[in-house]
């Protein structure tokens, strides 16, 4: 076993025994050799991260085009290691060569906050006299201090304090039982830790006083609904199933399924990673995305008093959307046909870690993908739809974001995230409103206003790299009614504004223009249609960024100022808030608006370009969402317009399919894939059809 | 049987035999009965329409308060019967006293096509000499007549022939083969049709002439697909079955699944209409909806040459989304265990017609209802959602429309509607540009640019009928970045404008400020929130109409100009665009802008209101939609919000459940909805799980 793993590394390193794909994320043997070659030169410094740096694009697209020829991408590793003194390093490892190539302290930033960072911080606060001090003032006594709970956020930013020491601030919670929701007993004040040297250097402490809830307990685990009302039991099962197994292939990390190719990488900072993405269109394998990943969200509050500014988390950037990724378990998350595939990645010690089952893949059925009737004849055409779909759930503090990446038949790319979990929640005092910054949830428990933001990063490959950005907007003609070229006032088209230098690539949603961004290969036209092969991204919930102008989320949240910015592609440009996120101040805005600015004249016009898209949506709570909030959907789609001659799914079998001669001639229709399986619900078995049924 | 048939009409009639629930569709014996009844004094009418003549809504409140104390409501059936010379007559039958109550002469309006008002059309058309001659300019001689086709459309509004005659417009096509889609041959003169006398009494014909295309067949039957390139091979079974039966009963046409009730009306316009919509909140049976259906649609096309500006069909008011409603098939259009509805109408020589299976209901699997993990221990709840779907799917000449009634959980109700079918195309000359008004979406075929805009009409019930209508906007704070009320600038709440007069209950969409419509009950607060109990209308697909003001369609399509309109209930307010749709001028404007302006002072507030939503998309061909769309689907959301006083489905049970101190003490967790069918996809069985499956 140990041999085996050595030859697995050796095999990295030389590329000659396993053949490590260049995007996969680094296996548990490269994390674990990676850290050994730091500690040679570094022997005293934490890890933060060791991830895959990865190849850069020009080296890969040409391996990618001819993987037999051409020298296979080195294996590099990203490091991240913090020193006493809260001090940063960002090195990196090449794994091939077994060296460390760069290695440099980085001032004035702090890495994301792990969840061992974050599981620190309970213990201390427990323990320090000042917290106790302000337990016993809302009404804990010293020995209930085993009950005082806290979610440990980054502090985000505090101009009292800067970006010099790793800072957290202690979201506080009671739990009358350990079993109960700490939620409906959040505290009034909030303990600043320093994560370096482990103490608590200071405490928010409001104005008005709110004293510990005395609410009863709602919980939503089967032990509390078993005591009260108990759980509803007409619920019958549901079974899906694939007895001949499923319709994909995995090859290492290459997802096959139906005309589609992806690889699937995973980091502990965006998650799920999707790389050259292709579709084959009928023999000819053509590319239609580079890269496209979750790269920032932001989840800005909108109570204005201190220090609530204070809460708007990033959380892929404060906390690692890979870090914070559920095991997930078949049945329960995940139903049908399961493929799952594990996570690796550094601890604080440098030990490598794993995470089982973080990333599930498995079909559905998706209803109906086409269906046309002749009214003359009742001549039909029905074809069902499927859907391939590559999943995470990853859970900040007290929400619970579930990420479905979904490949659709007819060449869509859905990115649907739901919303799940439990509110943030701020006390109450008995007789005071909540309103309009939040909603009273339940008795005492203030959920404030927020936003969840999404920032989604497409880096598109529509038949090659050099792409240009289009916004479109269905506008009526400017010929008025009664015109010769408009008389009766029904004309209308698609507007499009070409993104074609960096400086203005910055554009807002228009719900009234159902307006949508082309990504288009203009050196590729649609023989039919005459227009640009292209990708079009259709996204509905797009809020505006409701921190003001010149607000601390706008100035630390650049990218969700715009609903679409585009930039030129650069190897380094994949974080849109910055690298480091936590304790940014956000002057100079890090990321998107600060790429920009600096190359406000860069064409970006068929050449390669990146799409950043921020969309998500505005929650303002009610009692519904609590204790335990249902899921909420939210969807993106990429489609291909203008990019295939014609519906690329038509090699679908179709469910049923008759045509008018056959209609005519009394004949038996074509009858493909249907299950044995559907019946009737009530008697009967699955023998009574409709009369398409022949 | 034909006794058990009269006692079941005479059941009707006494009330005595059969409880038919007063908002059943008039069933076969019933369509029959009011036949007899008209023909007995006007025995020379063709029939229209016999539908339900719903009950008076006062009447029927305190039917459903004490049904057995309350008379029921007389069941009478609403008669449209066409004369001679285009007479229309506009009848009531109260079928429990065997009388016609009402027979009037309608002026100046003409009821809609029915199916078999269009299948005369195609007959006439291929023997008319003038039609032939048409035929024969642009290339198909007169021995290929019977390759003629035609989709006969309602006229929809032509200043040169009025709303006296009842008229359609043939829009022409070619087969070369029978079974070749038409739509590749579209040809470019358009017939009209007096539906009174049969005979085409007009072409019109375009200026810039454009031959026959002569392009090749594009098909996507089955037949077509097995010649040129095979259907693809790899597509393994998804089978998904209720071996224990459905969770859903049904009594009558009266659904009952979770905590929802819901009464499934049917009718040849609107098609399914969803009546007296209850939830079961832990014991009290609250009111949500009295009814709620897609009430009309229009679909504008953007190309302004003559005669196109007629080609904006109202599928639902001038064709009917009943009567175009296709019989379903098991395992086809529906997977799983399914129960069907019939839906009965009546012929134009008065007869009682089914089609089978129009109506679809059965469960699905939806993914994760709610989870939360806590991030200390790993404790975890983790429940699956299912759904409840009430469908059907009309097929309008070319498009098919796939509507889904979704019931979730956790009180949410959604409109989910699904655009397939085929593109309605026009002929393209060798080199000439479709742009911008259309594509070029295969050679010669011209797909002009269209809206596709729904109206649904929603009539509250939130705990009773006595509701307000809010809008909903998300937006900042006015105190600037600095000031004292907004130091941090990250302020934000939802600004509520009631709409509460008439006159003024007309709203458009904002995609930025997130716009909602909440439907409140200002008589009832919710204890916690402190708000009145409400659902809140969200729906993201909200494009504005594109015809201009003063527009042909913008003056018949009146309630398209604005996303939201709000009317005081009145019985006789079911038509947004008029009881009769076709030939209506738009002078003055029929249905919503016409109730709105005749009373702009009556108020809205806290009384009986009717909210109309218009939502829908703007679709710019490509080539990737033909020959048959890959089904785009669009959605909203009636949601509750501060409607219950916690998460209404936490009754539902857990796929799994472990608490904190389950987790310390090694204890199993609570399992409850977990299938034993879920496996892994490749090798391994159901066992491998992830580190929640304890």
């Amino acid at each position: 076993m140990v041999l085996e793993r050595l030859q697995q590394m050796a095999g990295h390193f030389t590329g000659q025994v396993v053949q490590t794909h260049p995007f996969d994320p680094l296996s548990r043997e490269e994390i674990t050799a990676a850290v050994a070659i730091v500690r040679k030169e570094h022997p005293d410094v934490f890890f933060n991260a060791v991830t895959l740096w990865e190849p850069r694009k020009v080296e890969m697209m040409k391996w990618v085009a001819s993987p037999d020829t051409v020298p296979r991408p080195a294996r590099v590793a990203d490091v991240v290691a913090i020193g006493r003194g809260s001090k940063v390093f960002d090195g990196l490892v090449n794994l091939n060569e077994g060296r460390l190539v760069k290695w440099a302290l980085t001032e004035g930033v702090q890495p994301l906050i792990t969840m061992e960072d974050l599981q620190i911080v309970e213990k201390i606060v427990r323990k320090d006299p000042k917290v106790i001090e302000q337990c016993g003032i809302i009404g804990i006594p010293p020995e209930d201090m085993h009950k005082v709970y806290c979610d440990p956020w980054t502090i985000g930013y505090d101009e009292r304090f800067g970006s010099g020491i790793r800072l957290q601030q202690a979201l506080m919670y009671y739990r009358p039982h350990v079993d109960d929701s700490q939620y409906t007993y959040p505290l009034d004040f909030c303990p600043i830790f320093n994560s370096d040297t482990e103490e608590i250097i200071h405490i928010d402490v409001p104005k008005v006083r709110r004293p510990q809830n005395t609410a009863l307990p709602i919980n939503y685990h089967a032990d509390a609904i078993a005591k009260e009302v108990g759980y509803r039991k007409d619920l019958k099962p549901i079974n899906i199933s694939q007895p001949e197994g499923v319709s994909f292939t995995v090859d290492g990390r290459t997802v096959t399924w139906q005309n589609w190719s992806v690889h699937v990488g995973f980091n502990y900072r965006e998650g799920i990673v999707l790389s050259n993405i292709t579709f084959n269109d009928r023999g000819a394998v053509r590319p239609v995305f580079w890269r496209i990943s979750l790269a920032e969200m932001v989840v800005p509050y909108g109570n204005p008093e201190h220090p609530h500014q204070r809460k708007h988390a990033f959380d892929l950037g404060e906390y690692g959307g890979g870090y914070m990724t559920n095991s997930l378990s078949l049945s329960c998350d995940c139903k049908g046909a399961i493929h799952y595939m594990d996570a690796d990645f550094v601890n604080r010690a440098g030990e490598a870690q794993t995470i089982k089952n973080a990333i599930c893949i498995h079909e559905e059925d998706a209803g109906i993908l086409f269906k046309h009737t002749d009214f003359r004849d009742d001549s039909c055409t029905v074809t069902r739809a499927r859907k391939l779909v590559i999943s995470q759930i990853f859970t900040a503090a007290n929400y619970e974001y579930c990420v479905y990446w979904i490949f659709m038949q007819d060449g869509t790319i859905q990115l649907e995230i739901k919303l799940t979990g439990i509110l943030n929640t701020y006390s109450l005092n008995p007789g005071e409103s909540a309103a309009p910054w939040g909603t009273e949830v339940y008795p005492g428990v203030n959920a404030h206003n927020h936003q969840h933001l999404f920032c989604l990063r497409v880096d598109p490959n529509i038949d090659g790299p050099n792409n240009t950005v289009f916004q479109a907007d269905a506008v009526a003609a400017d010929a008025p009614v009664g015109s010769t070229e408009n008389f009766y006032g029904n004309a209308f088209y698609a507007k499009k504004t070409k993104l074609d230098r960096q400086g203005m690539a910055k554009c807002d949603y228009d719900g009234s223009t159902s307006r949508t961004w082309e990504m288009a290969n203009e050196n590729k036209i649609n023989p039919y249609s005459k227009k640009p092969v292209s990708y079009k991204l259709v996204s509905r919930e797009v809020p505006s960024l409701l921190p003001k102008e010149g607000s601390l989320v706008w100035k630390r949240a650049g990218f969700a100022r715009h609903a679409v910015h585009v930039t030129k592609y650069s190897d380094d440009q994949i974080h849109p808030a910055g690298r480091h996120v936590p304790q940014t101040s956000g002057s100079p805005s890090q990321g998107l608006p600060l790429w920009q600015s600096e190359n406000p004249d860069e064409s970006l016009e068929n050449t390669d370009v990146v799409l950043w898209h921020t969309f998500g949506l505005t929650h303002f709570p009610s009692p519904e969402d609590y204790p335990v909030m249902p899921a909420e959907p939210m969807t993106v789609l990429l489609r291909p317009r203008n990019f295939f001659t014609q519906n690329p799914c038509l090699d679908v079998p179709p469910s049923y399919s008759s045509t008018p001669s056959q209609v005519a001639a009394g004949k038996r229709a074509w009858r493909g894939l249907v299950d044995g399986v559907s019946r009737m619900a009530f008697g009967g078995g699955g023998e009574k059809m409709g009369s398409n049924d022949y």
